[in-house]
Order: structure tokens, then C-alpha cells, then sequence
């Protein structure tokens, strides 16, 4: 018997149930919301296949790692959609305490590892987390211009508060990319404004 | 304009596809299959939480970038369930001619590098290959074990069929954790045969 087996395994299959955490975005074929499990799969490959676009001190294995770390809290404190209202301190809380209660399952040199990566992405002042965000924050915008809007159309969003909200962040971080999608934005507002 | 950033746009937003892969398995909960991106997150956090099961050659961040991208080829040849009948050449043929097209859609170093990944995972003869592949094969095998059989049952599937289709290669890459599942299979396989 294994007790250190034993908890990494009951780690993975209470992992398991991020996959039923719905997210407010929706697929690039607009069929269905996305969930946060799949979410966390392609921005670990957005990270890979966008590599050239971070700086030289980012490591991508290691961001690679954080964003497949950086949802699991939502297990217990649920998606918090960039677009809506929040009461920050209590969601924050909910999020510490499902990091303690999530990774706790893990042994304890492991709990340690996952819990310092999920910090630290949350803290985004390295630039290996800096980037990580970016690239959190950049794939729903990648799918919104595939599917015609997605949840901007739902919450009413503006280009000017997109800027504010996801813009900023993503610039941080990969800031070519962020120039690069701005014109696909602006295209966007433009032609849902009829002008 | 960036042509470069073009292509790995849109390789991100064609590899979207790959969240309405249906695979044969179900998730921990048994609420429905799971899908293969989210299947994709799921084997790379477990070869990241199960590290130090792996044999002292393996480098965890290839396998993670291995498993991130394994199954894209699905989103044109389909998922083929473990447990049913294959024409092996004609699904082979059929996943490299998706691995042309899909990895052809990046710019050509990165497809290069990206299909270079895909081949070694495929070919299951390097150290990071055979863990990649032990991790793919033995992460049904825990949500089956958390959800009452699963696909075993769908499939009819026995214990000695189970040793032979799956075990055998999680035994060639993290033969600890085949050792530790056995344990729980039989368990299991003798609490359905009720003796």
C-alpha cells in the first residue's frame, strides 16, 4: 500500500470535477458554454503555441504548469466571469480556501509545489505569472472573435471596457499579441455598429 | 500584420474542436463522457502529480507538452475507444493525415516541432514517449474506479482483458502505479462478480 499514491490519486479524481464548471464564455462554434477543465487545456496550449510571443525570463514550462494549476480552486469557489459583478475580498477567500482544501489533498511536499505555482499566479509579478495571465485572458477573447461575440453580446460589453478589463492584462504580458488583436476588435465593434 | 500570429490563431481556434471530441469513458461523477480536451487537461495534471512515479529519464514537462497535444489529431479522425475494433492501419493513416493538416496550420518550425512531439508520443519507444502513454492509458482506469466501471461495463470488459489492453503498457512506464491499480481492479471486479 501506498498512502502517498493514495492521495495523489484522490487529488486527480476530486480534480475531476472541474470539468463540470461551466465558464461564461462559449466554444469557438458558439454550441455550448465552455468549461473550465477544457479551458485549462487550451490555454496550457495557447502558452505553448504562443511562446515566441513572451519575453525572454518567461519560462514556458513553468506557465504551462501554472494554468493547468490555476483553475482547480474553482472546484469550491466556482468561475468568477470577467464581465460580471464581484465582492473581490469574499471571492478571494473562497479561492484561498479551496487551495488549502484542494491541494491538502495532495502529500505534503506536493501540496507545497502547487500551492507556491497557484500563488504565485495569482500574486502576477513574476514574469512567468505575468504572462500566464495574459494568456488566461486572451483566449476568450480568441474565441469571441470566432463565435460572433459570445458573452461580450450578452453582458453588453464595449470595446473601451474590454480594453479596461482584458486589454491592460493582456498587454502586460504579450503585449504583440494584444496589438494584433485590437485591429480584430476593432473590426468587430464596427461591424456590430452597423458603421 | 503578422502572418505568423495569424497561423497560430488560428490553429488555437481549430484546436477548439477538439472540446466536442466525445470519448468512450465517463467522468468521475458518471453524469456524462468525457470529452478529449478536457480529457487532454486531465492526463497532464496527472503526469505532473504523478512526477515522481516516473522513471529517472523522463523530463515531466515533455510529457506534459506531449499529452497537451496527443489527441488534437482527433478533432478529424475521431477518438477510438480502448475497449472496440479498429482497422488499425486505416486509423493510423487517417491520425497522420490530421497531423498534416492540423500541426500544418501553425508556421513551420513550430508544426515541425509540434509534429516531431506528436511522432514520439505515437512511436512509444523514448522514456518521455512510454510515461506520456502510461499516464493516457491509466487515467480511465481512476474515473472508472471512482465511477462504478464505466466503459468496463458498456464494453463487457473482464479483469484479464483489462491486464492485456491496458495494463500491460502503464506497466512499462509507471509500473508502481500499475501495481497500486491492480490492487483496487480486483477489488473491484470481485465486488461485481459477488463472491
Amino acid at each position: 500500500m501506498s498512502p502517498r499514491l493514495d492521495s495523489q490519486l484522490a487529488f486527480l479524481v476530486e480534480a475531476d470535477k472541474l470539468k463540470s464548471v461551466l465558464r461564461a464564455s462559449t466554444l469557438a462554434d458558439n454550441s455550448r458554454r465552455e468549461n473550465s477543465a477544457e479551458h485549462s487545456w487550451h490555454v496550457a496550449l495557447t502558452a505553448l503555441a504562443l511562446a515566441d510571443h513572451a519575453g525572454p525570463d518567461v519560462r514556458i514550462d513553468r506557465v504551462i504548469r501554472m494554468l493547468l494549476l490555476h483553475d482547480v480552486v474553482e472546484i469550491d469557489a466556482g468561475d468568477a466571469p470577467i464581465h460580471g459583478d464581484h465582492d473581490t475580498a469574499a471571492l478571494e477567500a473562497a479561492e484561498r480556501a479551496a487551495a488549502d482544501r484542494l491541494f491538502g489533498l495532495l502529500p505534503e511536499d506536493m501540496a507545497a509545489e502547487f500551492r507556491a505555482l497557484w500563488d504565485e499566479f495569482e500574486a502576477a509579478e513574476s514574469p512567468d505569472a505575468v504572462f500566464a495571465k495574459s494568456i488566461d485572458r486572451l483566449q476568450p477573447v480568441v474565441l469571441n472573435l470566432a463565435n460572433g461575440g459570445g458573452n461580450w453580446i450578452d453582458y453588453g460589453v464595449t470595446e473601451a471596457q474590454l480594453e479596461q478589463r482584458v486589454g491592460r492584462k493582456v498587454a502586460l504580458g504579450a503585449p504583440g499579441v494584444w496589438t494584433h488583436l485590437q485591429l480584430r476588435i476593432r473590426a468587430f465593434f464596427t461591424t456590430i455598429q452597423g458603421d
